[in-house]
């Protein structure tokens, strides 16, 4: 089955377009957790059981890992290994070089590593994709609009006809041959959003911004998802990950997930 | 000392504008050193050792230490803690995210490992790149025009004025406040290396492509060193750390990146 077929599956199955993003920072969870041998896989195990229900794709933030060296490497591979069947793992790397290099990071994450799928920036073009893309099981979210406020230092470059962002959609769709190519759009560009939809009506779309850095949810929803065929995930991380920093913090992460959940659900326009 | 008057320093002390690339694969380094605990390390320790007398700087390519997973890391950790003071140590692991993963990849390679540089795309604007030049000392080579065949889907974007490329070279000429931006130019685009340097005269240029992706040494030379002030590195990756199978690999390493510095200085015009 196609990646994509995939996601729309488990989104249709779990009645959820919810994707928690793991941002795990020692400095950021339960002071308890901080003296475990291994903070970093304890509080994402426990994050982890206690979302699952409620979401379709978690997110591994790669950057949150690296800055803890080999340590956090070991505890990503065995957190990536520990995630449950029926949802979608997303390693967020924005990963991208020249074809035999991507190849590399492609095999680190998509096949060392059980990820179904990575994020992938455009900068440096199709060969740069390519190898994550070559098996249709496995998917690639290319950054299209991101949700910071750099994003408007390039993505809006415009050649009289189209942006740079809208340039990268309809390119990504004409990549999308193995149905595994989606696009990351933030929901802090609720209008770019909705344009992104229309030129890429195939394309699941992974947006994040709607926790932390404030998008509009419900405007986001309607944007995303104008029609049961549409697909998405709307990703919260900080939101989710950090609700109680006392020893409900598990629970008070489930009860998030499940807020967003419904929140999104409530959202539907169909 | 700002890092790119350190860069300039260790060119003109050294005589030298080669950059090695340690693209490290188990799979093309000599057969005898695959049964070695820990190949990568010893592989890239003799190159260093090799090499190190008639180059500027060394590039680590990140994916081919990611793709063997956290002995992958291991191996980078003790190679970049090893070496030589007089290089500048080039992270080429093509990062950037929304500000706060940026900040923690910039504490994973410019902090926690001792790298004095990194490379950077551009596509998510100043936020993602500010958390690596924040400290004069330690520098970014931001992506703009690059050696693979997908430099051409969106580096040309061109709004009237100008294309992509020569935007983001503007751009990371205003970033450069700390003197510590520099930018990434094919040698497979001698044309676009000219336009950069008139656009950015003050930055560093790290020029890939010249070695197995068959881009033009003089010609670049030319075009990217055009009076004694210009600052660029010129990597060579395969072309040098593959020079031989047999037992005298190290030393054939260290004669190829001697022809190179020699090429290379013959070159220059001034």
């Amino acid at each position: 089955m196609s990646f994509n077929s995939r996601l729309a599956q488990i989104c249709q199955t779990k009645k959820s377009y919810v994707c928690v993003g793991l941002d795990v920072d020692i400095e950021k969870m339960p002071a308890f957790l901080r003296s475990e041998a291994d903070p970093l896989y304890v509080f994402s195990k426990a994050i982890i059981e206690a979302t699952a229900d409620y979401v379709a794709a978690f997110k591994i933030n790669i950057a949150f890992f690296e800055a803890y060296g080999k340590a956090g490497w070991d505890a990503l591979e065995r957190i990536v290994a520990s995630l449950p069947e029926n949802v979608i793992r997303i390693a967020d790397a924005k990963r991208a070089d020249i074809g035999n290099s991507s190849q590399r990071y492609a095999h680190a994450f998509l096949h060392a590593m059980p990820f179904d799928a990575i994020t992938v920036n455009p900068y440096l073009g199709y060969d740069s994709v390519k190898p994550f893309i070559e098996n249709t099981d496995k998917g690639a979210f290319i950054l299209c609009i991101t949700s910071n406020p750099g994003s408007n230092d390039f993505q809006h470059f415009n050649n009289g006809d189209e942006q740079l962002f809208e340039k990268v959609a309809r390119t990504v769709s004409h990549w999308n041959t193995l149905e595994n190519c989606g696009l990351v759009t933030g929901a802090t560009h609720p209008e770019e959003l909705a344009r992104v939809r229309q030129l890429a009506p195939n394309l699941p779309l992974l947006i994040p911004g709607i926790g932390a850095q404030g998008g509009d949810l419900e405007l986001s929803v309607k944007n995303a998802l104008t029609s049961a065929n549409d697909k998405a995930l709307f990703n919260s991380s900080r939101g989710i990950i950090y609700s109680a920093s006392d020893h409900s913090f598990a629970e008070k992460a489930g009860k998030s997930a499940g807020e967003l959940q419904r929140a999104i659900n409530n959202a539907l326009i169909f």
